[in-house]
């Protein structure tokens, strides 16, 4: 596993084991929890344009980048109670999805695998 | 970074200029995508009660672990267009969190920070 | 349509002419502001049990409730800006569903129509 | 209530009966089901410009159409299971954002209410 997710992964165990947060730590609500932080990090993007969202400002980009950690915090929490190593099961996800949009038909093409 | 991440970080690189696939790859398009992704993983979850959510069968497993590779990659990818960098953030994040979660008082408790 | 989500449809109408938002109004602002009012409905839930959730406290339900209320804007609000009937689409949706679950196969199990 | 909702959570009540599908309908679960559906609604935009989205292709728009069906008819059931007039609610709540969204300043800004 990626040693840096493996440290973050024991962060989160302690922080859990010290405020006794096992008992919430349940994959479901996990997985629910990990869908809200999604959401808080879509919010901050809401109503910016795409251009606007590629030139954020400072402010904005301090709130997006705590978001971001909010998803990743939960993603080694829930996969650590999965026990599902992540950065594996992105690179076999990653060699499915060159299967399922091959080049020469994704190309500039934002169609959906089943509509190429 | 993550040594891991980064190569994730150039494989999603390559497979996005490979199809051509920058000018759909706006923040804001990335975000509602990861929005997405987190949605499907929550969707393995939405009738399972929580014991059952700690004992998935090998199906449903799979597929959960297909749903957290999805939501590593668009993670990854939105913090590559904003040069985030997502494992010193999740370290700031958590330093943050342990002020807004004493350990005192929030032993035991699934409120928010702004209810203890 | 419905008389009362026609009366929302046009309150909604007017509190964005009078504030000049039309012009962040588009279908898929909407639907991402939809998505993320979704989210801070389920965030209201996310830590609760099933038991805690069928018997919420006043507080709490409050919060449900101007939730669902905001979720419910945002989709009539979408609705009016893609001309949909709402009332006329779920019917249509209910109808296909029956289809799609068969009483004698989707009795008692949570499984999706294509595992069942 | 209004009378079509009304019309529609009978019917869905009627449904879930059938298929005593009742044990599954926590309002958290219902609530995370919500939440999935207002994603896939999302996932119809996610790759769209804003104005591709205002003139969707017939095809993608039943595709939405549908989507809202769900969206509305998970909001009438779990708004049933609270007991939760929606049309009562949605009143309240545009009431209460006129206060937080007062004409003079939020006119032609897109800030969250914090931030006007």
């Amino acid at each position: 596993m990626s040693k840096d997710l493996a440290t973050l992964r024991e962060a989160l165990r302690h922080f859990a084991a010290e405020r006794d947060w096992d008992q919430f730590h349940s994959p479901r609500n996990l997985a629910a929890a990990l869908s809200v932080e999604a959401a808080e990090l879509l919010e901050q993007f809401q109503w910016l344009s795409e251009e606007q969202s590629r030139a954020l400002d400072p402010a904005r980009l301090e709130a997006v980048r705590q978001e971001l950690a909010d998803v990743l915090l939960y993603l080694v929490r829930l996969a650590d109670k999965l026990d599902v190593d992540l950065v594996a099961a992105a690179k076999a996800k990653l060699e499915l999805n060159a299967l399922k949009y091959p080049v020469d038909k994704a190309r500039g093409s934002s169609r959906k695998y089943t509509d190429l």
